[in-house]
């Protein structure tokens, strides 16, 4: 095979991921053929573009799609199926897939960890463009320099943003950045369990932000836990350590501060835009009457007089019609922003 | 005193609360006299229109916007310093502050918690809407109806939200909605220590979500869990206590499905909009090049079908020069909005 002609794709496995890339690599010319366990949904997938049926010839490079629990068997499966293809697979942890690659063989297997986001499953939710601008993590292991190369040729074809890691320090990090924050989030949420209505209302974005993926459906996540176990128990007793140390406390709240101390060097380390360092952008909180064209016309008032606004986050008042709504801007144009929306009438509510 | 005539207030603290509770009484014609213990804050405090100097006349309602370690000592000195007044306090913990009042003379001192957000400090930072469309909760305790009323009508001056509690039931609350989560974030945050910069890269929007609030300052809330370590330490035992059920599980995964379907449900009881049921308004996600103007044309284009944004989450990519920004929309507009940003040339990331 040629670098520049495409390699015949097969998918197994026609969820959400499965189904984006089979529509991502069609989109682009590629030969693909996808299947899955369940007919409905193999047939769902090939119904809205991510691919045909496997014929007789064997495909190059498979790529293995299914839930986490199965992707380890699913893979020995594929490498011993088609003697001559490239193996990769798309789930959330990857040495015990690499590990159950490495019992067959090793030299065309490679790990894949594309970092979709959304928990939203299905193949009725697949785009071709679902992983654009997203890290996509690429583990070599002993893969040969052919395997790592035509995994990452889909990588970057579907746009995604590739980071080559080893498959360990890679589910030693997604134990800390993603699976620990899932399970301690979940755990802060079940915490307001003996609390009243009333007193659930009082909660405030903090809360809002701090447990907004506890809303997340825990099927996938109970597969990640299982094959990511080791790694997670480590962050786990992390986190458990660091909040016995302030429940245990002589002084709960120098214990406190010695934690947020800590807290905050990690989060100024969390990327913000660019991969740059985290900006430090001045929120203009505004009251916004909840009414169709609000946002738009306050957007307006602020490009008007040329202030890009960095982000944006709503809250919503449980008891009142209004928003408030803050506009994250550079420093240097907070003042001209502030000017500028009160002399709109925009009632500000903090700086 | 007619309940028409305004009191005259006297602020002890000339912080953030105290400078912004000064500003809106005086807006609204109050007259207001401010101190504090740092001459300059306090200087700084009237020069923004917060309030007086105290003069001979002894005040009727005294606000104490002190930090909550030294709240309870100064509510005490102002119950005694001025024998006729009301006394009130903001501090975010009640029941010890309840105490402190309660061996001077109950009936004068009413508790309150203007839940004002941000964690932004000092008189500069003041506005007299800092509490508009925000909690305010009041904690009558054994107080008159004359010192209700009257800091109920401070609370409804600044146009707080008013939510009347007992100080007990608000400090055992809190702990769960604001002070065991705040702990939480920054042990989760912590976790991060062990990480190479480029791990930390593979953050996604979960881990800034949960971390957000790891970024404040540790000086006032060292005083809060102090004060309310009793109701923080039942609320860290629980969290602890479902983080080592997940961690020492024969099964991992049915533990955590376990604990997320708890967190669910809870998650679900946090209000949405004016207090009704959390609306289960549908994502979708827009690849808006990072340009000044685009975020504005994107909303003008979701307004022109008259599509009403409901919340917007702006996701920045670490490598690119991208935003993948998420229009929230009620379910039975998305195919609109979907139809006219394609229609528009935007890029659908996911739905």
């Amino acid at each position: 095979m040629s670098e520049s002609a495409t390699p015949r794709v097969h998918i197994v496995g026609a969820g959400l991921i499965g189904a984006s890339v089979g529509i991502g690599l069609s989109a682009d010319g590629w030969a693909v053929t996808i299947e899955d366990v369940n007919d409905e949904s193999a047939r769902v997938a090939r119904a809205i573009g991510a691919g045909g049926v496997l014929g007789d010839e064997s495909p190059e490079l498979v790529v293995v799609a299914a839930p986490p629990s199965v992707a380890p068997a699913v893979v020995q499966q594929a490498l011993r199926a088609w003697a001559d293809a490239v193996v990769t697979d798309v789930a959330s942890v990857k040495q015990p897939i690499a590990d159950a690659a490495t019992a067959v063989d090793a030299s065309r297997y490679v790990g894949s960890h594309p970092m979709a986001g959304r928990e939203i499953s299905g193949a009725t939710a697949a785009q071709g463009d679902l992983f654009k601008a997203r890290p996509w993590v690429v583990c070599p292991g002993q893969a040969s320099e052919h395997a790592v190369s035509l995994v990452t040729r889909v990588a970057r074809t579907l746009q995604g943003d590739v980071v080559v890691m080893d498959a360990a320090a890679h589910d030693a990090a997604v134990a800390r950045v993603s699976h620990a924050p899932q399970v301690a989030a979940s755990a802060v949420a079940a915490a307001l369990g003996p609390l009243r209505h009333d007193d659930v209302a009082l909660a405030g974005q903090g809360l809002r932000d701090v447990t907004r993926i506890a809303a997340s459906h825990p099927a996938m996540w109970a597969d990640i836990a299982r094959l990511n176990r080791e790694s997670l128990e480590v962050t786990l007793d992390h986190i458990i350590g660091d909040l016995e140390d302030v429940r245990e406390a002589d002084d709960i709240g120098e214990a406190l501060t010695d934690l947020m101390e800590r807290g905050r060097l990690e989060v100024a380390r969390i990327p913000g835009k660019h991969g740059g360092p985290t900006r430090d952008w001045v929120p203009i909180t505004v009251i916004v009457p909840d009414e169709p064209g609000q946002l738009l016309k306050l957007l307006s008032d602020a490009a008007a007089v040329g202030v890009n606004v960095e982000d944006i986050t709503i809250e919503h008042s449980p008891r009142q019609p209004v928003g408030l709504t803050t506009l994250h801007v550079l420093p240097e144009r907070a003042q001209d922003l502030l000017r500028a929306l009160t002399s709109h009438q925009w009632e500000i509510a903090s700086p």
